[in-house]
């Protein structure tokens, strides 16, 4: 298969028809924009089969996602779009970068989810943008920018049910969005343990990247007890 | 008098009225959170000068400010605002930190100016914020962040107009708001060439604190210019 594009975490294949593309699960992980790096087998297809049933669950109340079917343990079909250069947050309760950022604790809940856009490039460290600023530097226009922040919202809510019937809390997570050929914005990327903070409602114990950016034990466990979970 | 505040480029001291305090304008220069460091004798009056002009011609516009009256060649009489911990910002051209964290040239002219804060905290770095996260953060709700915004866009399009008639396009500045015993919101701090990006529309010649940033000549000699040109 011919190889289109591959980040950190994922690589993009070509296929036979002209509007579809393989994505293809890694087992790499990756924290600190590349600082910190480790290789976890199993990885790949853990995030595979979570984003697969997250992704089925999202279309079924009617958001366009870019997904079309799983293939293998570690190739999803997806439509091809054009991935726009931002990641997208939803913070429901501070942690990770915006604690950092901000200098405030972890745990705060927020009243009303904060929504949060920045500019996907490594080189820049992905910094933080505001409406202004992707719409002033052409990246979005003001009508795109409504319809993605209401879209982010409203996966919100259906990830924060999704996570609490497994017992999980959604702390935080960032998806991307992509432009199909007719111009749709389709929910692209993949929703995982490696792209949400998901603590235990109980004991707050994390199951997602932090296992590996903060080195609290076994990633492919936690990452697998989420799967277990969501299979019921 | 008794000193209550010392900030980087202003001292604040009581008076013998509750409600006013007294502003000092001293010449210290400071750029890139402290980092780099000098004095200029003299850029305090001329920053007390050029502030007082503009709060002048913004007071007969309409906008509130602290602004009483200037007292002397260094100290300004303000009513008592508690300052909000928000850099407020707009941004007419790229330049400055904004070029330099999205990977853009300066001089990009944008079609719509770009509003923007940030929390005003040295040891954080006076980190970018929107909307959102100042509200989350219980720095101001979204009656104020919406007051604030419309404020500044107003100050601004009376700012570009005040420095277009001295031939000077205003780039972007800071501003800084402050609330009074009653509630009300203020404009507060200062509006000289240490806040405000101004470039001869003509030359593009730099006339305010990139001057020192960037060290391209004599910081009192570009100032005294804007002052002179203000003063007809």
């Amino acid at each position: 298969m011919e190889k289109l594009y591959e980040g950190k975490a994922k690589e993009v294949f070509k296929t036979d028809v002209d509007n579809e593309v393989i994505i293809r699960y890694k087992d790499d992980a990756t924290a600190g924009n590349g600082e910190k790096k480790d290789v976890f087998e199993g990885k790949g297809p853990l995030n595979l089969a979570i984003t697969t049933l997250v992704f089925e669950k999202l279309k079924k109340e009617g958001i366009p996602t870019h997904f079309i079917k799983t293939l293998n343990e570690r190739d999803m079909l997806v439509k091809k779009v054009v991935i726009l250069p931002l990641e997208v947050i939803v913070r429901n309760i501070s942690a990770g970068s915006f604690a950092k950022r901000y200098g405030v604790e972890e745990g705060i809940v927020f009243h009303k989810p904060i929504f949060e856009i920045s500019y996907k490039n490594d080189d820049l460290g992905d910094p933080l943008m505001c409406e202004d600023h992707a719409i002033a530097l052409g990246f979005i226009t003001k009508e795109e920018y409504d319809y993605i922040k209401n879209m982010t919202l409203k996966i919100n809510k259906l990830l924060q049910k999704i996570f609490l019937e497994i017992r999980l809390k959604l702390v935080d997570f960032k998806i991307e969005f992509g432009k199909d050929r007719e111009g749709n914005i389709l929910l692209a990327d993949e929703i995982s343990p490696d792209t949400c903070r998901l603590w235990d409602v109980e004991t707050n114990k994390k199951f997602d990247k932090d296992i590996f950016r903060r080195d609290l034990g076994n990633l492919i466990e936690g990452y697998g007890e989420v799967l277990d979970r969501l299979r019921g």
